[in-house]
C-alpha cells in the first residue's frame, strides 16, 4: 500500500501520540482525521476483541453539538425517529436522511439536556448539513464541533476494566446511556456504546490536551485483563452485521434498504427532513435490501477498496459492498446491497477483478 | 509516515492505475478520494512544473452539478459573487459561504448553459450543502456528482502539449473559460485552469472508464516537451499565494481574511446565503488577514500537519497555517492567518514543537 502524506487538512486525534507509541501501522481518513487501522498483528487484535478487551482511538467520531432554545426541535427535524421519549443521559441510533430519504449519516444522538444534544457522527459532514437546515428554518440554535473525542473500550472484559477505573456503577449503565464523570481531573462523558457487538464503553474525552493521560489510565487499569490496542475491526463488524455508512451505502440508499427501518418512525411530524420521501418509499417498497454473501472457497481474499458486481443468470442484481475473511467462519463473507427479488439461500456470482466467484446469499448478521 | 489502509469509503480516481504505473509514492485523502502526493523525486517534480510541463491526477476535484429550471438561481444563491455576467463556457472562482459568512469551499463555478452548472470543488461536502439549500427553498433543480474527473496539465510548456493534442485554438482560450471536446472518442471539457501559477489546462474527463487512455494520450503527446507526472505542489502553491481551503482556513474564516474579498460582491440579492453576514463583517472590518511569513535560518523544515502559533511580544497573534521550504527563496516560508494589527515587515516568533523561531511577516504572494 501507499504512504499517507502530511497535510493540515487531515487532523490528528488527541490519542494520536499514544497510538504511535503503541506501534500503530496504518490509518485511514475519517471525518478529515486520521483513524488507526492496525497495530501489526491483525489476528491477535481480532481475538483480543472477541475474548478480552481492546482499546480504540475513535476520536474521529466527531460530535456535532446543538445548543439553545431550538436544539431539541432541530434534533427532531434532522432525525426521522421519534425522540419525544429520549431521556437526558440517553443515546439513540438515528438514520439522518436528506429530503429524498437517502441516509446521509447514522450517528448516535446523545441528549445531554433539553437544550443540548450531540450527534456522534459517521464519516460525512453533518456540521455543514445541520447548520444549513437550522439557518434556513430560522431556528435559535448554535451548532459547533466541540473538543470531544471518544476512546472506546471494547470486548467481553471491557466492563471489568471500566469498572476498575470508574466504579461498579458502570455495570448498571444501559446500552447507549451515558453519564458525565471525571478521572484525575479529566472531564469525560462515559457511555455504554461502541462499534462492535462484543460489548463495551466509549469515553468521550472532553479535553483534547489529555488524550495520552486518558489512554494511559485505561491501559494501566486494564493490564490484569491483558488489555491491548485495537481499532474498529472490519472482520468483527461484518460478522456482527454492523453497517459502515459510506462504505456499505451509496448516494441513493434509504434506511429500509440497510436494515435501519426499525429506527424510522413514519409518524414523526411533517417538518422532519425526508419524512415525506420515507413514507413514499415505505409504501412503494424499497428497491434493494442488505443480505450476507458467502463466497465459495477457503483461501482468504484481501480486503477491498471498491464494490464488486453481484450477478444472477448473467445479469447484475446488486453489489458486494464490503468483504472480509471471517476468522470464525473460515470463509470469505461480506455484505450484499441487492435487489429485493433476491433472497437468502440463493446462489449468485461475484464479478471480481475479471473472475467470477460462486457465492451464496445469507441472512444477517452472521453472529 | 504511515500506510493508508484500503476502505470502500475512499474512492479511486479514473487516473489511479496510470499514476501507479508512473510510480506514485503517496496519497492523501481529498473529497473522500485518493489524491497523489508525489512520485519519488520532489525536486525534479518542482522544477518540471516551473520550467516544463507536468501531468496531474486531480480527479478529486469533484463536480457538483446543478441542472434544471432553477439551476442558475441556486448557483447565485450559493455564491456571494455577481454571476449575472457569467457567460456560457466561462468559469468563475467563488467563495461559497455559510449563513455566518464563513468560507465553506472555494470552487470554480463553470456555466455549461443557462440550466446547467458545475461547482468544481475543494475538499468539503458541497453536494449535501447545496441539496439542503435547494430543498429548503423549494427550488426546481437536480443536484448530482457526475462522472467528471479533471486531469491537469500544468507548467509553461502545457500550452504546447495541449495544442498538440487538441489544436492551436486552445492558445486563444481565456483563463477559466472552457469548451467541450472529444479525443479518440473520450468526451471531456477543456478549460484553461489549474491550481498553480505556472499556466496550464484542466481536462475534465467525462467518462471514468477512459482515465488511463486520456493519461496516455497526453503523456505521449507531451514527450517532446519532457512531460512527467506531478501533483498540486505545496512549495509552488505557497510561493504563488494560492489558498488551500481547510488547510489555510478554519471554522470561522471569512473571505476578507484570506484575500478573497475581490471575489465578493456585496450588492448581490439578499437571498444569497451569507450575504447579510458578509456585509456586516466588511463594515466592521475582519479580525484577521492573511500574510506571508518567512522563518529565520536556512535549514529546510519538513512540511507540517498542524497549525503553529505565531507570537508577538509573548502573546498569540495568529497561526502559521502551512509552511514549506521554498526552493526559489531558499527559506522556510508559509501563510500566516493573523490579527489585522500585524503588518508586513514586522517581526514575530513561531512556536513550533517547543521551540521559538524568529520570523518576519511579508506580503503575499511571494512570486
Amino acid at each position: 500500500m501507499f504512504e499517507i502524506s502530511p497535510t493540515t487538512r487531515l487532523r490528528r486525534s488527541p490519542f494520536f501520540e499514544a497510538t504511535v507509541k503503541e506501534g500503530v501501522t496504518g490509518f485511514y481518513p475519517y471525518n478529515q482525521m486520521l483513524m488507526p487501522t492496525g497495530f501489526g498483528d491483525p489476528e491477535a487484535e481480532y481475538w483480543r476483541l472477541l475474548n478480552g478487551v481492546s482499546l480504540w482511538d475513535v476520536g474521529v467520531e466527531r460530535q456535532v453539538e446543538l445548543t439553545g432554545r431550538d436544539a431539541a426541535r432541530l434534533a427532531q427535524i434532522l432525525s426521522p425517529r421519534d425522540l419525544t421519549k429520549c431521556a437526558e443521559g440517553q443515546g439513540k441510533y438515528v438514520a439522518l436522511c436528506n429530503h429524498a430519504g437517502t441516509v446521509i449519516n447514522d450517528p448516535i444522538l446523545l441528549k445531554l439536556d433539553d437544550r443540548r444534544f450531540w450527534f456522534s457522527i459517521a464519516d460525512s459532514n453533518i456540521l455543514f448539513w445541520s447548520r444549513a437546515i437550522a439557518a434556513e428554518r430560522g431556528l435559535d440554535v448554535t451548532i459547533v464541533e466541540p473538543d470531544v473525542s471518544p476512546l472506546a473500550v471494547q470486548g467481553p472484559k471491557a466492563e471489568d476494566v471500566v469498572a476498575a477505573v470508574f466504579g461498579d456503577w458502570v455495570r448498571e449503565l444501559k446500552y447507549f446511556w451515558f453519564r458525565e464523570v471525571e478521572i484525575e481531573g479529566i472531564p469525560l462523558m462515559l457511555a455504554r456504546s461502541g462499534w462492535s457487538k462484543q460489548g463495551g464503553f466509549e469515553l468521550y474525552l472532553m479535553d483534547g490536551t489529555r488524550g495520552t493521560d486518558l489512554w494511559n489510565i485505561v491501559r494501566e487499569a486494564g493490564s490484569p485483563w491483558d488489555i491491548g490496542p485495537g481499532n474498529p475491526n472490519s472482520c468483527e463488524r461484518i460478522e456482527s452485521g454492523l453497517l459502515s455508512w459510506g462504505g456499505d451505502t451509496d448516494d441513493g440508499t434509504n434506511p429500509f434498504e440497510v436494515r435501519m427501518g426499525r429506527y424510522v418512525d413514519l409518524d414523526v411530524p411533517d417538518d422532519v427532513v425526508g419524512i415525506g420521501a420515507l413514507r413514499r418509499i415505505k409504501a412503494e417498497g424499497p428497491a434493494r435490501h442488505q443480505l450476507g454473501i458467502v463466497l465459495d472457497g477457503d483461501a482468504p481474499q484481501p480486503s477491498h477498496a471498491t464494490w464488486y458486481d453481484i450477478l444472477q443468470n448473467g445479469r447484475k442484481v446488486g453489489d458486494m459492498t464490503n468483504g472480509v475473511w471471517s476468522r470464525r467462519l473460515e470463509r470469505n463473507i461480506g455484505f450484499a446491497l441487492i435487489s429485493q427479488a433476491c433472497s437468502p439461500g440463493e446462489s449468485v456470482e461475484l464479478a471480481k477483478d475479471g473472475n467470477q466467484i460462486s457465492a451464496k446469499l445469507t441472512d444477517l448478521p452472521y453472529f
